[in-house]
């Protein structure tokens, strides 16, 4: 059971509204080889704008999955998305890092490494994700390169594929079948992010790296940033409307270049201050949207994906921990599969943190802990001990708690129930001063997974390492 | 729709075991007065252990209120329980304050003040509450009193009525009769908190309140604290069943009193660290709690009340947030009726942060803005203005834009959307020093709600005042 804002009438007014728009307004791709596929099949275009019948996206959306699994090449490490449990992947995109001593500066590709060697070791990342910061001291036209290079080697979590035109996303290609062999032209070894470009559009670059990994059946989020009041309309139903609009085109693209491809249907669309302009990624208006957006996406029979960790303070204090706890567990509560940014970000998405990193991962412990409950059996209902024990008694030594105190309670790795005493005496360390010890305790326990030599060998050579 | 993690035959099971707890093993109830009730109802009695029928149980739920009001002093101010929103209350009894520069520190009743002034203006507080800390230099046996003078006089939101004891309930009716008047006999003026002694107890002084505000018709909170692991089973189900048999005990206490008095079916039951023995109330353990027992209390009828933004972090800092974002949003998620400790409260109940005040208060109109969700309707899935800007328009100027920019969003007060530029150059402040600003400003703007002179005259001599 998931959290709803919605009715089905709601739904069912914006799934209209967003039908009108496509057959009447269209949306923009740029790319003669997007549009060459839509009018192959026998879809309206006129010069880049493609207008879709109601009936020509139902068509489409009945080949696109309900679920998947992406393949790491550890496969214990393979995750579903759209099985019912949330995948939690890292941060994406951020152009600088907040640290405690520094606040913000540039990440560099060293950086880079200790990230995605923290989302290896980390419990609850599932992913090791892509683009965690932007390294500054490689040069822009091949890092993503040396990235991919990273995931592939200081992990064997799945990772996220390059979305940096078609050239990136055939890079990527190139590169996972050094890693996986034959295995990458039969099964999904990674998901990409595709954005749209709102209103009603999509970018060169983004339909370039779509057709590449559709025509090659790999999983491809298409998602949206719509800004209330800004790139969409100011309420909330009018943005829904319009980015299901684009988002359905994008879907129905991929269908039509591969049926069958495993596309998911993302949003982390939220509102802007109007005061300031200021994109705002801690608000209730983000979890508003989570929450419908993953109601549209159960109409669609579409998995889906939003932002989780989200918060608009640029240090790692109580603001970012009630924003970021309230994106992330509305995300869980609302049944999203596929959870990007559960970890790491700052600053409405301009910075990443080691240290909200770790506290983050976290949370995505606790939320999984309680979304999935406990269990109601005679055992656990223990009422022959309750009897036992009787008024005014205590459990702390019976049999019962003994057998199942290992167990029975989620355990913190960064949170502090010392005590307010141990607290004093402690030096009044902070939950960034925990958090810093623990990702620096953790990275010197980092032992690299295993890799076969020769394919290390050619992943270098790709990417031209020595 | 709430959330929910029990199915029907779960709650039905934890049900039928609180039922044999009560039939077979029985509740305390060490005072006479409570003894003859049960008694004079035909209900099995032997020494101070009371024995429940399920039938009886059932019997005394048929006059206990789905909802009530409490009424304010200023009847704008007055406000719901049970009437589909949440009632916001301050943190509830902690004996320490923590500052940023001192840390831990005994609050004086000059803190007592401005916490009770803070509360009346923090705008998503719904009451003032009361013990919001334990003043160390009043005497404690006459402090109730000095704290009730304070919400008298310095809010006119609704208050909490003391618990200390027969007397201080007795005392606290006789205040109220001063400032309401005869309004006292007719309608509920407060609600009070009576804890029960788990496992399958309750206290002389508890009692001796309860028989007092019940023989009013005054609203009662009956609530459990059961630790898991130590004053419960160890299982989460366990634990329920146990407290759901006391809970009821004194449930039907107060109808067999004065049948039709208002009772609120409460808990902030969580587990406890099995490697320390210390309270978690930060832990995922206390939001599954909430959540199975806001569904308990929907099973029974009966408006129901748990915490909110708690926490088992000693500073108001990330983990403060993101740990009082879990419970608050999941005790709204859940539908909880009253929530007590909204805002406030650090370290497992120990300490009340004034800055912690101003945030969680914060995330109270967070929490609320995203429960009530958006409208759905032809302006709000603005079709015209979609397909007026098009494909790559922008909506900031777009009249639609202008005639909802003001009302569309929820706004901040403490919250930082400065970005990190602004951030950096403004001295890196963090939450707290926000927080801090806010709490100072909010004070120093304060202004008593008027009071007529003869009232606050007859309550200063009452309560032994200058």
């Amino acid at each position: 059971m998931f959290q709803e804002l919605l009715g089905v009438a709601d739904l069912d007014a914006i799934h209209r509204t967003s039908m009108r728009l496509l057959e009447s307004t269209g949306v923009n791709f740029p790319v003669e080889g997007a549009l060459s596929f839509f009018k192959r099949h026998g879809i309206r275009v006129d010069g880049k704008r493609v207008y879709l019948a109601e009936s020509q996206v139902m068509e489409a959306l009945k080949t696109a999955p309900r679920s998947f699994t992406i393949r790491a090449r550890n496969p214990q490490r393979s995750v579903v998305v759209g099985g019912g449990e949330p995948v939690f992947a890292p941060g994406y995109g951020a152009p600088f890092l907040v640290d405690p001593e520094a606040g913000k500066r540039l990440p560099t590709m060293e950086d880079y490494e200790r990230l995605v060697k923290l989302a290896h070791v980390l419990p609850n990342q599932d992913m090791s994700g892509l683009v965690l910061v932007e390294p500054s001291d490689v040069p822009a036209e091949s890092a993503h390169l040396r990235m991919l290079y990273t995931h592939m080697t200081c992990s064997d979590k799945p990772f996220i594929g390059s979305t940096s035109g078609q050239a990136g996303a055939r890079q990527t290609m190139e590169m996972a079948g050094i890693l996986f062999g034959a295995q990458v032209r039969e099964e999904p070894v990674m998901i990409c992010l595709v954005n749209s470009l709102t209103p009603l559009g999509y970018s060169v670059e983004m339909l370039g790296a779509l057709l590449e990994y559709a025509g090659r059946r790999q999983p491809i989020i298409i998602a949206a940033l719509a800004m209330a009041g800004s790139t969409a309309p100011v309420t909330l139903a009018g943005l829904l409307a319009l980015q299901n609009a684009e988002l359905l085109a994008g879907v129905v693209l991929t269908q039509l270049v591969s049926p069958g491809t495993p596309v998911v249907y993302g949003s982390t669309s939220t509102n802007i201050d109007m005061r300031t302009g200021a994109l705002c990624i801690g608000s209730p208006e983000l979890s508003e949207m989570i929450v419908a957006h993953a109601q549209l996406a159960r109409f669609y029979g579409l998995p889906c994906r939003s932002g989780g960790a989200l918060t608009d303070a640029s240090y790692p204090d109580a603001q970012a921990g009630f924003e970021s706890m309230m994106g992330l567990l509305t995300a869980v509560n609302s049944g999203v599969d596929f959870v990007l940014h559960s970890a790491g970000i700052l600053s409405a998405y301009l910075a990443f943190s080691y240290e909200k990193f770790v506290l983050d991962d976290e949370m995505c412990g606790m939320v999984r802990r309680l979304r999935r409950g406990f269990e109601v059996t005679p055992e656990t209902l223990a009422y022959d001990v309750a009897a036992k024990v009787g008024p005014g008694g205590n459990y702390l030594m019976e049999d019962h708690t003994l057998a199942h105190c290992r167990t029975a309670f989620w355990q913190p790795a960064v949170c502090d129930r010392g005590g307010l005493d141990a607290w004093m005496k402690g030096g009044r360390e902070d939950a960034v001063v925990r958090a810093r010890e623990r990702w620096q305790r953790l990275l010197a326990g980092y032992r690299e997974p295993e890799l076969d030599g020769i394919i290390r060998r050619q992943l270098r050579e790709y990417v031209g390492l020595p």
